[in-house]
């Protein structure tokens, strides 16, 4: 794990660059012809990356984008209204069953599938009519990381080029030096809140709830944590109530519009009694973690590559072993 | 909580006969011109039964169903791709400002507004093209319970009027009488093996994800218990990895397509050491729940139903007061 998540900035490097013609041509198709909605199809960490997907479309071109339930195609085997839809498949391995039988499902209703898988020679690429492949190599980790952070940053630069977003595009060249700097992040304070809790909450919004459910899931995984992510807009909606006495809250915030609720979500949660750790911003009774400045779109990934070494360490200082967490595959093979 | 969970029961009965001419009227309408994608606004309880409603309208309309993300417009103010779109908003009160923000730009961008709410007189109702009251009546308790189940005995209804479905409809009258039944339930084991947890997995799959989410956050908000709700299709991708060691999880079935594998998840859990309770099936390892017979999407309606009188009760035992959560109120005012 650790060595896979310190490979992160370069293997971004080198995907910003094989994919960029790709997404160029993928992009000027959409603009040719529109798609009416965009279906995502992920499962775990992928599904989080489906998360960042959602905001970035959905903020950029305005399209509903929704995300595949588990099990209406392959469980259910329903038709979807897929006509003229975009259908953005996220994989590692691009072998899934549910996940296949969900994007089949899709292209077979008339949707434009485009697969953003990790393996090369994948059954999923194999039926997409456009592949980005994540060019992040071999993942032998159980936890991915490197995966991870090459899917959103291929999701920023498909959406960057199919906005024709010049602001985005120029962040985005920045971006490995960027995550090359947040890697080396230090956040062993977090590591030292956390030696012996046994729950958590991870609060984003926006963009920043898809690096919230990445590492919560990474808390569950390597550390043996009971995490539980959230959008910030949901927390005053009940999940607040136990978030006192101590309990541990990790708040990510970006440059964006979001950032003042965030900070007064954390501030709110420290009042009544909440440990809260607060990235990317600063709350009163809240213990700030060093964060980049950086593009408001790019911060998450930013935020998860600091995250990373924290969560390897934690999982050795808890007694884990982050490379190979109890009970999990790599492949998950559910219907 | 336990006087207004006991009413449930005759509220259905009662807005089942008030909304069938509506349900009939705007299925009709949707029939004659079908929208071409269904939009969900809601936050909390209510962002429940939109999942059961986004389980629904999949699996018996193909209509691709989105959640609208917290902030995309509200925070963001990006305008969305709306038009021909059926968007629902469920509301208790029909007062949230971020609600209320997302549901005037999907209304304003050409969806179609459908209002299920409770409170009379809502500035949701106000600016909606239709209306499915709750008929729930006050609910002064902050953990909403009549006016949860109504959302679903409303959008089930709804759903089988739109889709002519004449055998959910005949399931639909006999839907009071049972609840009345499952309210009587003895899940006291439930509340025995939950005295003394900390955490807790609830796990459901399809339209009984919906009832996972929403017990799930009743255990946060009333027990002060870190519950948290899966699909049964993620818990493979992670999420198991701390369930073992006694790490109890309640696992709810329905008599569908999805029982098999949520059994076998069960079976799974606890033969790596999790406390399993199932409700709806059966597996090695588990203890099982009284649960009631049922056409399959209501069973989930059934199984919150059975689960709000241990909840009120774990709550007292474990020194809560379930009609005032800490630090919740009834109306959350969010943007």
């Amino acid at each position: 794990m650790a060595q896979e998540a310190a490979k992160a900035p370069a293997v971004v490097r080198d995907l910003l660059e094989r994919n960029a013609e790709a997404a160029r041509a993928l992009g000027a198709e959409l603009r040719a012809r529109p798609p009416r909605a965009v279906l995502t199809c992920a499962r775990g960490s992928s599904d989080h990356a489906a998360t960042y997907a959602k905001y970035l479309i959905e903020t950029r071109t305005g399209l509903i984008t929704a995300s595949a339930a588990p099990s209406v195609s392959s469980v259910y085997a329903a038709a979807p209204e897929a006509a003229d839809v975009l259908c953005l498949a996220i994989s590692q391995s691009g072998a899934s069953p549910d996940l296949l039988a969900t994007a089949e499902a899709a292209r077979d209703a008339g949707a434009k599938l485009v697969a953003l898988v990790n393996a090369a020679g994948s059954p999923l690429a194999a039926m997409a009519d456009a592949e980005l492949p994540l060019w992040a190599g071999p993942e032998l980790s159980v936890a991915a990381t490197k995966s991870f952070l090459a899917s959103l940053a291929v999701i920023a630069q498909f959406v960057g080029a199919w906005t024709e977003d010049a602001e985005l595009d120029a962040a985005l060249r920045e971006l490995p030096d960027l995550m090359a700097k947040a890697h080396a992040s230090d956040w062993f304070v977090a590591q030292q809140a956390l030696a012996h809790a046994s729950s958590l909450y991870v609060v984003g919004r926006g963009p920043g709830f898809a690096a919230a459910q990445e590492i919560a899931l990474k808390f569950k995984e390597t550390c043996g944590l009971h995490a539980e992510a959230f959008s910030a807009a949901e927390v005053r909606h009940g999940p607040m109530a136990i978030a006192r006495d101590g309990f541990p809250v990790l708040a990510l915030a970006q440059d964006d519009a979001t950032r003042e609720g965030v900070e007064a979500l954390a501030a709110d949660l420290a009042a009544q009694g909440a440990a809260v750790l607060i990235a990317g911003g600063s709350a009163q009774g809240a213990i700030s973690l060093p964060a980049l400045s950086a593009h408001p779109l790019l911060q998450p990934i930013l935020l998860v590559q600091s995250a990373y070494p924290m969560l390897e360490a934690l999982s050795r200082a808890r007694g884990f072993d982050p490379d190979r967490p109890p009970g999990l595959s790599k492949v998950t093979r559910t219907l």
